[in-house]
């Protein structure tokens, strides 16, 4: 049964709860976020999005390397309830993390001087759009996801990790795999709330 | 025919040429609208996101307070190709406005005081993918859009004229209308120069 536009976005949610299996193909998860990459649209077509994919161990790094950046800096007392945290997401398949390339802003800027201020603001807007389209995109195949944002406390251990480009700034990490447990109610505040219309 | 959400990502486009027809009733632009108001996510669940959809001559009132907010800051020799830019927004059926609700945003900023620098960035990333969503929801039945940026010069007279709460604050303008143009070709850097995958 396909499931269309609408449907997608209700069906999205923070899954938690998950585990080092995937329905997919690791070559179907490329497949879907580049995909999202492409469609995704950014200010003056800039295509400012750069996105690292992380399976296996590399997955396993990456919140290894979170565990040890936060252990630097909560308490013993605290750090219990952390750890349980951080295992949760290393618990996954994968990670996708979404980074913005700041030598595609800064040049955007300097060709255009009288939008400078607003580069950075439309980086990130459009960066939250790949965000949603990819996690969307790998739940409706039956993955589970959330987006986590350790930045900047793990940036440079990513960026020396993985040769990451010094101008690809860090902006979110989203740990998937199967769910293992469904998401829990969600509150909604009343639309006429939200939403003012004028005709 | 049910369209797919990858298939909706595609499809999505910049519509520049516009009318003030609409191939659906008010009523479900309405309806289009306050469901990815309710279905984007947003930090902590905090559903920041206000909108405003303004139809016919409320929607003409927006481009008339754009053009004179420009008039006021464009050279006369240039002011003729911005006339005609605001003219093809106001050619069209409505507009929806995005907002974030600044008050939201300093509540969690006052109780979760470590994350108090991500809420606003957090705030911008989900306001993208709302206007993503309303875009391409909208563009899925028919109507043509383009998202622009006339805030912060039109913040005051937008506040005045719809008498909005002061701690909204203006992020995006999407006006839509029957498309009279299709979108031209749109280019693409290669995705292998985007997303690197380390298995």
């Amino acid at each position: 049964m396909t499931i269309d536009f609408r449907t997608a976005l209700e069906k999205r949610r923070s899954i938690y709860s998950i585990s080092k299996e995937s329905p997919i193909s690791d070559d179907k998860i490329i497949e879907i976020v580049n995909h999202s990459v492409k469609y995704t649209p950014s200010a003056f077509n800039s295509q400012s999005a750069r996105v690292v994919i992380l399976f296996g161990e590399e997955h396993n790094k990456l919140w290894d390397i979170t565990m040890e950046a936060l252990r630097k800096i909560v308490s013993a007392e605290n750090f219990p309830q952390t750890e349980s945290k951080i295992n949760s997401f290393k618990a996954g398949y994968g990670s996708v993390l979404f980074f913005e390339d700041e030598s595609v802003i800064k040049g955007l800027q300097a060709q255009f001087s009288s939008y400078k201020d607003n580069f950075p603001i439309w980086s990130q807007q459009s960066s939250g759009m790949l965000q949603f389209n990819v996690w969307t995109s790998l739940e409706l195949e039956g993955l589970g996801a959330s987006l986590q944002h350790y930045n900047p406390l793990i940036d440079d251990d990513v960026r020396e990790q993985w040769k990451i480009p010094a101008h690809w700034r860090l902006v979110a990490q989203l740990p998937f795999g199967k769910p293992t447990e469904a998401a829990g109610d969600k509150n909604f505040i009343p639309v006429e709330d939200r939403v003012k219309v004028f005709r």
